[in-house]
């Protein structure tokens, strides 16, 4: 096989990816072998899974258990290699892509895989209080804050809260995961951890405008997601809207407001403050890179957006965008590869059509819903088995999945120990190198 | 059992342990059960495995596989309970821990059990420059450090210095694994990741005053240790010792200088700059606790340390203080409950007696040396392989026991990934909250 593949010569046309998520490895995968050289930039040398992120923040899951060096995906490729470094800006008439380390990339074609970051709608006080999930860092700094919130409550016991609180702002599939595994979390801290915390008094708070959780969904998947999150104790607080975040709660635009330990910002995603940002052209309302049918920036000669970053058109009617989701996302990069090749090749490029194979959401232990398009809702242990099935699947590298298969096991039949380690960001700082205190 | 088991009442002594290391468990699970109430108090809320540190260190296994949550260990307690802070200060008179939250914790038996941390001889630069290698931060410190000096050498390639240079400071059993391990890492970052790095020009470099590795060692298992080590690619440079670290190397006392992309302290540990060192009455030369045969510490009314933090009696000579290692934190931690039992019950304390069970040391994959009292020198396959059970058997938890055998297994067989992920301490610092880039 790897006697066959062509050898990669300069002169073969030099193909730069910015990001390694899930749209910039799959176009990646589909420029591998082929007479292109292709680099993918990225400032963190791993990959990202970024739809079990919310277990990591609840202290299911441990960061390497989603995380996957990049080097190490195509690490038997002749003719794509990895460059660690964070694209400052790209000088587009030098078709250059410039590092913050003062080097630069040059490109025949560029590929914008830069992904999304969480969208604060102006909401004031979010930036500075709630703590988005959208990276493995913000993942890690979640988890941290929710224990030690925890263990800070259990050690400094309030007569009038004898309870704790989380708020989590946003009912969609990333809101009700993190507000399930939230619960779950808080059983297991007092039930076998025996923090000194009221469960009775302890509330997780879902809060979103729309009057229905897992509003993308049919109404069905809602009513049964509502049900199951009510019934393990989490409380709805639908058809309000957040108007500011203190750093002890929430104000709400019915005028009430709520104390809280924590607010967890899972209200959506933009390309505000993204490389996508600076491409030349009218943003879309997210901020998101416009594209043409093909996948390529209109006006920018060999310039493609791929993935949450860009407004992928679903291909079905003109003015339709594709949600940004991770089946997008990966489509859409295996459909930029084919373009890049057909375009070097001197063929036309084709349209990018989305086929939408479903969504799915859990709500915890042995319950979620799968909706498949125009076909039935799942749910419970059958919606929750296909949900993992589905996440096990997409696991980029063995290893990885062993790992996480594991854990889960270990965790559905028992869930003793879990990785519930606070590993501050900063726990160096005030004590340099001393073991026990 | 558990209905068997005495109440709680608060009549009971309180036993306060500051520290949950070895030692300090040790204590606590001796006093599971007997009629004390015991607080163990940490500022991190997890054990963490001291041994394998250097394996976090070099990116074969993962912060979680060697630390455990120290609730979940006592989870099943009644009278062992856990304290998440940091303590500040002892109030001796007043028989009070003073914490940095500003609480405090009354005690009738205080455990200093608080280990030690790195010592650098005031050696000019080291603390500024060198990386030491005690504590799971240090690790985590330490792996970003060699994995972005690798990726570093990758981006930037420099034609005089086609390789990369790591210099270990210290040829005792950290000093040594550590050498092992990062030439394995060196090998599978240029060999699977395919890092442009010329490993013929690359070096690991021990440096030590002593004449020979593994000085605790009998002479057969130092001159295998050096044999293996120098076949394996480490330069051994014995016999001097550093004179100055320097951002980018070291300064010898032969006069000479070393280059290098890092340099790793594994020199040894004191108390200094722990609370040991704030005991009243003299310390020893490492700044230990000095204590009487029994563990108590002289002057101070039911006062006991234990483990690392203490200069712990043989008991054999008077004199004979023990290593700081493993075994001997255990086995005062042990000795050290019955004593405050005896010493509840009115009943004679007896002197601490250390049973030397051998020491180990593994130089990587299929090579370690075993030393055993007065026995045979184990090595190669079958030293690792008693090295390898014994350290699985000292794990605290079945859950990580089986994660970290699968990963060394894996590892065995192939090492396809191994978590060589870059996370920064500080990686939200200048980019808040977005994925690819």
């Amino acid at each position: 096989m790897v006697d066959q593949m062509p050898e990669v010569v300069s002169a073969h046309p030099q193909v730069v990816i910015v990001g390694g998520g899930f749209a910039g490895l799959q176009v990646a995968e589909g420029l591998d072998g082929a007479h292109v050289r292709v680099t993918i930039v990225d400032q963190h040398n791993f990959h990202t899974f970024l739809p079990l992120l919310y277990q990591v923040a609840t202290a299911g899951l441990e960061p390497a258990d989603i995380a996957y060096p990049i080097r190490t995906i195509f690490g038997k490729s002749r003719n794509v290699t990895f460059r660690h470094g964070r694209v400052l800006v790209i000088d587009w008439p030098a078709r250059q892509v410039l590092l913050k380390d003062g080097s630069h990339l040059d490109f025949d074609h560029l590929v914008l895989a830069t992904g999304a970051s969480a969208e604060f709608f102006g909401v004031k006080g979010a930036r500075e209080h709630a703590l988005p999930l959208y990276t493995l860092a913000d993942a890690r700094h979640l988890r941290n804050h929710l224990l030690l919130a925890l263990e800070r409550r259990d050690a400094h016991p309030v007569a009038e809260r004898p309870g704790v609180t989380f708020v989590v702002v946003g009912a969609g599939p990333t809101g009700v995961e993190t507000a399930g595994a939230l619960i779950e979390l808080l059983e297991v801290c007092v039930r076998r951890d025996r923090l000194q915390i009221d469960l009775a008094a302890s509330e997780v708070v879902i809060v979103d405008p729309v009057d229905r959780v897992l509003a993308p969904f049919p109404r069905t998947a809602s009513r049964y997601a509502a049900r199951i999150l009510t019934r393990r104790g989490v409380t709805l607080r639908l058809g309000v809207s957040v108007v500011e975040v203190l750093d002890d709660g929430v104000v709400l635009s019915d005028g009430s407001e709520i104390e809280a330990d924590g607010v967890i910002w899972a209200a959506g995603v933009s390309g505000t403050g993204t490389l996508a940002e600076s491409v030349p052209g009218p943003p879309t309302p997210q901020r998101r890179v416009p594209v043409d049918a093909d996948l390529s920036v209109p006006g920018l000669e060999g310039v493609w957006a791929v993935g949450d970053a860009a407004a992928v058109p679903t291909g079905t009617r003109d003015s339709d965008v594709c949600p940004q989701l991770a089946p997008v996302a990966i489509q859409s990069g295996r459909h930029c590869a084919a373009q890049i090749l057909a375009s070097v090749e001197g063929r036309p490029t084709a349209p990018f059509r989305y086929r939408d194979k479903g969504i799915m959401a859990t709500i915890g232990r042995r319950a979620a819903v799968a909706a498949l398009p125009r076909g039935p809702v799942l749910r419970g242990t059958l919606g929750w088995l296909s949900w993992l099935g589905l996440h096990l699947a997409y696991l980029i590298g063995f290893r990885n999945r062993l790992r996480v298969l594991l854990n889960w096991t270990w965790r559905y039949f028992d869930w003793p120990s879990g990785p519930r380690l606070i590993v501050a960001d900063a726990e160096t700082a005030d004590e340099p190198h001393s073991t026990g205190q």
